[in-house]
């Protein structure tokens, strides 16, 4: 008997809990209309695990985390831990995750909601049917590279160094995942590094180009300096597909793109590791947002994108595309229908709570 | 008696020369009615310079730029040149003058002309007025770090490498410049890293802050990880007046404010060093946008960025602010008669040649 689906809840700071309890309900919802059930526990990260533990991740956490089917987490971080030192902060804990799930591509999608266009500060032609799909990698690069530090030197200055350091093996195997989903979408991947500056990027674009020789010359494949892609995301989003790019080109191009939408609080990601011995792909589920501590605890947040993220989960890990097709639809009906947090509200729409949006989705779900 | 006042031309490669030509015009302008001349010479660099010598900056060449009031350059690189070796590329030939005239201040401002606010991809409202500074390290960061390169691993992987690092003095330097700027702006500096990720962005917080306790109190000092600012520069880009950020993500930054305006044809900038013993400050001014080789030799080039970057050189570096102001507002005036060059067209604007956009700015001056 196949073992149960299990989930890792880690709902994190600011209004990360209030956003999982929302999702909460869907999953009860699923068990009883879909019987699709789900082993869940739930756990603390970020500034959460920092006030419990004293560590932003405890290592009964991640061992947890290395031995469910899927984790979903909320968000970490607020101002009541920004002082702690460099080492302690709650981002660790979310660094830790990633790197000792070793969950290399990260899947940010950046779709713009048709009812929420004029949310953009872009122009509606510029965005309007937006879909664009970000595969940053997530285990390498400066984020992870050594050596790092602060070093005092003779003369009484400092010296802070990071390290960006790329092989083979990891950029072939984010390459892969790109071209993969190009496959299922319009066939076209753009690469991006500044290989007219860095040799890493240099090899970047080597093994990019050698990869799509060898595995996926079907896919239309073009090559954009770092800062270019950042100026085209502006400019005109629709050219692109499916962007590829290292760590930190990543974080800045995926928020970018993020903000394009108009939406971040309806955007979520997917952060995918190897599949391995037991034939189970790690994966961890989050949305794009931040922790947003300034409207925590006031039942003001959109919890959409951490909705979407579970959503994500079930098509990705648990191979449920009709389950996940019926809360993406639900969510786009809730959308049509004018209901609205704060955060997206626009003229002739109704502003909700959290909580009466997720009454919103699952009365959406329940017709 | 003073030495007269030089300038290099660097015209470079691909609409480089034509735009540079444009400029030569207004400077014979001023010599003729406004009694000022310079001492103009001409060189190579990026393509033309590989050409000619083999080498992207010639050891010549070099001399003559550190032996200038200020240097004047077009644009680098083109398809032609864009198998070349890393080490060989065009762009090596603008990076070694930047390291070597030690120019660590690059000042980019991004300023929407509100005669081309429709040009931009953001709604009217979130970019008219727009009047951003980014001020950009220069010559350190990951552009210049050791160690660097592609090696070989033992088990046939290739790994590159690139070193990110920043001293306490580098940081201080680009940080007093950023604050004298913003003194004379609306007294407010955003400065920009991933201390939550880097531990050199951890020494740059630190440094910018204690840097402002010292000197630089009276201005309104903020903090923002710089995939927020690329956030927050498309949400809402007014509420930004100085940005002071290192060398690859003010690449970015720069790239995307930029982007903003609709108007890339338009924006100058200006890479400042520090005063040396003869009083004199290293400077080299050039447009924001590249070598555009598509429209190379065609005269549909737009002039205008290179023409504004020698009205930077006219106040930064021979303090001729009336000068300065005479070019910029013939620049405007120009605008506001609805003569473009065809990046910048819209309904009811006529599109002119490169040329005949240097006429209407002489006839301009001549008014
Ligand atoms: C919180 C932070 C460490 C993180 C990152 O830089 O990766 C965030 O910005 C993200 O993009 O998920
Ligand atoms: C041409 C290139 C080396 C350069 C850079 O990356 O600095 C350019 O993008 C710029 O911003 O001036």
């Amino acid at each position: 008997m196949a073992a149960n689906k299990s989930i890792l809840f880690l709902p994190g700071d600011g209004i990360g809990p209030e956003a999982m309890t929302q999702v909460r309900r869907v999953i009860e919802w699923m068990g009883r209309e879909r019987s699709v059930s789900f082993d869940l526990d739930e756990d603390l990260v970020g500034g959460a695990a920092i006030d419990a533990h004293g560590v932003p991740l405890a290592d009964a956490t991640m061992e947890k985390a290395l031995n469910v089917d899927a984790v979903l987490l909320g968000a970490v971080g607020g101002p009541k831990w920004d002082d702690l030192p460099f080492e302690k902060k709650p981002e660790r804990g979310l660094l830790r995750l990633r790197k000792e799930m070793e969950l290399y591509a990260n899947l940010r999608p950046a779709l713009c909601f048709e009812a929420l266009v004029s949310a953009s500060s872009l122009k509606p032609e510029i965005v309007s049917g937006l879909d664009i799909m970000i595969v940053r990698e997530l285990t390498g690069g400066v984020y992870f590279g050594e050596p790092r530090g602060i070093e005092e030197l003779p003369d009484g200055q400092r010296r802070g160094i990071n390290t960006q350091v790329y092989t083979t093996n990891e950029i072939r195997r984010v390459g892969d995942v790109a071209f993969d989903l190009a496959r299922k979408r319009s066939g076209h991947v753009t690469s991006s590094e500044k290989a007219n500056v860095m040799e890493s990027g240099v090899l970047w674009r080597q093994e990019i180009t050698k990869l799509h020789q060898e595995k996926h010359s079907d896919i239309k494949l073009d090559h954009m300096y770092a800062d270019n892609a950042g100026m085209q995301l502006v400019r005109n989003p629709k050219q692109f597909d499916v962007i590829v790019t290292d760590n930190l080109f990543g974080d800045m191009l995926s928020d970018v793109a993020a903000m394009l939408t108009g939406s971040l609080g309806m955007l979520p990601s997917a952060s995918l590791g190897d599949v391995d011995a037991n034939g189970r792909r790690k994966a961890l589920y989050e949305p794009v947002h931040g922790s947003a501590p300034d409207i925590a605890g006031q039942d003001k947040a959109n919890p959409l994108a951490t909705l979407l993220s579970y959503a994500m989960a079930l098509r990705y890990t648990f191979d449920l595309a009709e389950e996940a097709d019926l809360v993406e639809q639900a969510v786009q009906n809730v959308l049509d229908s004018g209901i609205r947090t704060p955060d997206i509200m626009a003229e002739g729409t109704k502003a909700v709570s959290t909580s009466a949006m997720g009454d919103a989705v699952l009365a959406e779900l329940d017709r």
